[in-house]
């Protein structure tokens, strides 16, 4: 049986304009990984209502699962919880667990529970909600939407809360060569292993360190002994 | 007038497996921004010729530039040229003008130029080459879509080449205001400032240091005026 598909929504002008470098999806995609569920892919959009709802509808369709970062705090440019509600036709308004878990949360600080505050506790109808110990304000599954911080330690906290959750497939394994020759000398044996190994996949990221080139060669799969094999036949051609 | 729009597609098994961490996307759009060009969508992909050639026809068609990181050097898992051309409806094959810059590159160095490495001279048929001053080896510029290499150092050298043939727009001001407060009691006055300029794009970025929170405000536009008469607004809702 294949693995589990993936993929995730970035949701921020900051990043689009260079503002701010974007580290959720590197954590996440190393996160799916080691539970044997296939990124397949991530998008990268701004705060824009028909964008988000776009493509949530569009990646909820085509994926297992959905993860979005980003746009669900308490200013005017959070408008994420609102547009997935709009892409699964849920109302959305101030939601009692929600508040309630606000409510605790600031009254420990003595921090007034706002109006803008109050937006955080906004969740579609029939959204589960995930659990944020970082700063309390939650983020949320509808269907198969994972909607989450943007704020990476926040975020990273809620993909912990999230992965026991989700059902995982076989994880890959991997082993890793490093050739200390150009990837132009490398290409012709390591396409033929390529070839004869048709279930393996077989990457190839070239090096430069000192002036000298090089490349790692991962082989994945999910059988040890088929993995073992292709890398004997590697150190083989290049001794 | 509106900004010219761009898209960037990166490609790479890698980034999705969490075993590479991009950096091009947030060089490309730091660069697109110091323009004006407005980077509206990033998808990251694998190396999957549907997929591929999917994303590359609906951003071509929808933005006025595309970038694509990834997939054009010696390997068998490097099929982006072939995808490219395929998109087009293209024929492809080792073309004279890209093969003469290898072959030079490579006899300075005494390198064979071998079947592998020549793979990279496989150009679209009435695609522009794309200068790389690092490894010769070049890309290209179909249509819209500006094909460059993976390796961070040869793609920064490939934008470097691509920007200034580029038509830009009018470079965004912005002003960066840091409060020392929660998000939530900055909301309020700053979702009014947003109501009140509606041509400005505000963004409110939080952050925590020492246990503390804050917030830095970007305040984005054209006109400079406009932006001033916002930030003292905001200075004076924060004094």
């Amino acid at each position: 049986m294949p693995n589990p598909t993936a993929a995730m929504i970035v949701i921020g002008d900051e990043i689009l304009s260079g503002r701010t470098r974007d580290s959720n999806m590197h954590h996440l995609a190393g996160q799916l990984t080691s539970v044997g569920i296939d990124l397949k892919e991530v998008r990268v959009i701004g705060d824009e209502h028909g964008t988000i709802i776009a493509a949530v509808q569009a990646m909820s369709k085509a994926y297992d699962n959905v993860f979005t970062s980003g746009g669900i705090g308490p200013t005017h440019d959070d408008i994420t919880a609102d547009c997935i509600a709009a892409a699964f036709g849920k109302h959305i308004d101030v939601r009692d667990d929600a508040r309630a878990i606000l409510a605790a949360h600031y009254a420990r600080s003595g921090t007034d529970l706002n109006e803008a505050r109050l937006r955080m506790a906004r969740i579609p109808d029939d959204a589960t909600l995930i659990d944020n110990p970082v700063s309390s304000a939650p983020g949320f599954k509808l269907e198969n939407v994972h909607v989450m911080a943007g704020v990476p330690s926040v975020f990273e906290a809620m993909v912990a809360s999230v992965l026991p959750t989700l059902t995982g497939g076989a994880p890959l394994i991997s082993a890793t060569l490093r050739i200390d020759r150009g990837e132009g000398d490398i290409a012709g044996p390591l396409g033929q292993i390529a070839k004869d190994y048709p279930a393996l996949s077989i990457g190839s990221y070239p090096f430069q360190k000192d002036g000298k080139y090089g490349a790692h060669i991962v082989i994945r799969g999910s059988i040890q002994a088929e993995i073992d094999a292709a890398v004997k036949t590697l150190e083989a051609a290049f001794p």
